[in-house]
């Protein structure tokens, strides 16, 4: 029986809403339509957008549906840059902190490369936190007042759990008029998430980290902020995205996000009694093992435990885990399966030596204590064949 | 009991697609994790990569998966151009015919009005042919050799059913070492689509139009093409499209064009004999009506007919329809529902008074006798109706 302890990768779709998916996949029709069959499309499209506006905290209007996280990242960062810029060709800075998803980092650095974009880095502390005083010198610095097209945040860091303080760090942006982006596909289903109480300007979503779909994200966008669109059409959703709207994931998203909102308190306890768990067992069980990241506490998401092991590769301990029928991850899965040490661990200034050996454990609501046991269980072995191995056996196995 | 004849809009899932959606849904984990979970996910999307290109007539490596046909058009299209003015900063003309869909024609003016790019445009003729020669000549046009970054067409039109010469017409871009996109989103399932014999650079694919789930669609990127991505992340697919890839997304997507392959010629007989019947049938019942487009041949698709109704608007035809229980359109339903007067039939040289009486009736493979047979029953008191209403009646009663 495999234990999955990689949600932060993926999480399998809840039972209910695979029910309500395949239902609304029943569904005849384009809702852009203006027949009977496209006005009943455009109702349950319509309804879905109400429903997870009202659970993330935003007008529907301000729900512009996508294909997931990528997407909605990538057209908040490039659209509003391109926007600030045609409004005013001096604001060409990009900020950003250190440590985040490579949908963001490498949005920018293409901004750099290829339009002439700034990209100002605000530091992480050791703990993978965003300090509002950091983001207040980054906007400040450089060529002066004016020059920052954006700013954009990760809402909870994905690969150590870090929670950050979001509506401070809206409050240090829009002192300065400068539109901020939260990137809370991390967030949703592990805190609180109130796009208009966060203060942001734009937000991106994303349905398969909650128990949704793969295929369906969004990106809340104030209705006061507009940005260039990346998808160019049809003029569907303000025009800001292009494309026939996909109601059945629609109608999964809005579901799923009420599911998982409606039993955060308890999911968010649950996962936490057994982090801790694991997390106690781990130390107990095996030396030189270290916790990156906040403590335990409301600075860290209680799902995820992001574990160095002295002496070792996390990928052999990836693979020793794996012949075990246990899944964990190294860190992003979203590096395309290369083997690197995460850039989050050594922005952090976690040594390069030390950060070869994380491990990510990542919980969700269907984890089970068996399932932190076995690990457990597993453990001690797997670390001392990892170990064996040493860090020079860097030869993952299906590469 | 509803009448549906606007599959070129969407079309209902295929309930075999259903099934295998359904199943594939249940799969835990992110191809591009490395432990057994992710594995067995990666090796759905693999299979299915490859069970599309097998259809489609290219290589797995060529496929990359996307949201759908717009996010398939405009990477194609964007990041040819940036690719093509990267490598040559001569090369800023974008060549597309009259009549593209607006995922074509509003990217290309975004590149005009954004990215200093130049629009240079291939009349169509009356049926909405067009014609080698023509791109020939608007090819060489301009500033001369060198100055074109791509050329794009698509394959079927989506609004009067034309076939294009697509093998010509790559021959023509080909000859000069130009890129052409080939846009076959309404061409799958309608004719053999074979990206490799096409001579295309790129193509772009939508599996909704064709029984498979909205929420996925593909770029075919020839191997020796490159582009700039439009999404930029994990890097996975090549780098070209970054982004969680959608395994059952993949399934639904590779069982679909199989299934749409393999009876292409079976649906493609039967669609006709009912269009004929259709075509037929109005003809001998209401004066004043024109198909639009090629006559029946081998030059349309057999689902497609595109009439105009003389002396009353579309839209009035259309809510009378609508009302007796028939869904047609007037044309694309990428416009977002804003009633306006196809550009297709104006760009063929239709005068805008006919043109703003046409419908389209699109036929699938599910269409039966019965279907065409009410639509001819409820029609002479429609268009008696739109009439009377005449063409000042533009109060589209949901909007």
């Amino acid at each position: 029986m495999a234990i999955y302890l990689d949600h932060a990768a993926s999480t399998p779709l809840l039972p209910e809403v695979l029910e309500a998916y395949a239902e609304a996949l029943r569904t005849i029709g384009n809702p852009s339509s203006i027949h009977g069959h496209g006005q009943r499309a455009k109702q349950a499209l319509e309804e879905s957008r109400e429903r997870l506006a009202a659970v993330v905290g935003c007008e529907p209007v301000e729900v512009i549906f996508t294909s997931g996280g990528t997407e909605s990242i990538n057209s908040a960062i490039k659209g509003l840059f391109w926007a600030a810029r045609a409004a005013d060709p001096v604001r060409s800075s990009v900020v950003i902190p250190g440590g985040e998803h490579h949908a963001t980092a490498d949005t920018v650095d293409w901004l750099v490369r290829a339009e002439g974009a700034r990209r100002v880095e605000v530091p992480l502390d050791a703990d993978g936190r965003i300090l509002p005083d950091r983001l207040a010198a980054a906007l400040d610095s450089g060529s002066g007042a004016g020059s920052v097209a954006l700013t954009s945040a990760i809402w909870v860091n994905n690969e150590v759990g870090t929670i950050q303080p979001v509506a401070a760090l809206a409050e240090v942006a829009a002192a300065r008029s400068i539109p901020l982006h939260v990137d809370a596909v991390a967030a949703l289903g592990h805190v609180p998430v109130d796009f208009a109480r966060s203060g942001a300007s734009a937000m991106s979503l994303s349905a398969h980290k909650i128990g949704g779909p793969v295929s369906i994200g969004a990106l809340v966008l104030g209705r006061r902020s507009s940005l260039v669109p990346l998808l160019h059409g049809g003029g569907q959703q303000r025009s800001v995205r292009s494309g026939t709207q996909d109601v059945a994931g629609a109608v999964a998203f809005a579901l799923a996000a009420e599911v998982a909102t409606a039993r955060l308190d308890d999911d968010v306890r649950r996962m936490g009694e057994l982090r801790d768990r694991l997390v106690g067992g781990v130390r107990a069980a095996v030396d030189g093992s270290v916790m990156r990241g906040p403590a335990p506490g409301p600075e860290r998401v209680t799902s995820n435990a992001n574990i160095t092991f002295a002496g070792c590769d996390g990928d052999s301990l990836l693979f020793a885990l794996d012949m075990a029928g246990i899944s964990v991850s190294t860190g992003s899965a979203c590096t395309a399966g290369v083997p690197e040490v995460s850039h989050v661990l050594l922005d952090m200034g976690v040594p390069e030596d030390e950060a070869r050996g994380a491990l990510r454990f990542t919980l969700g609501p269907s984890t089970t204590q068996a399932d932190i046991d076995a690990v457990l269980a597993a453990l001690p072995a797997a670390v001392e064949r990892a170990r064996a191995a040493g860090h020079s056996s860097r030869e993952p196995a299906m590469y």
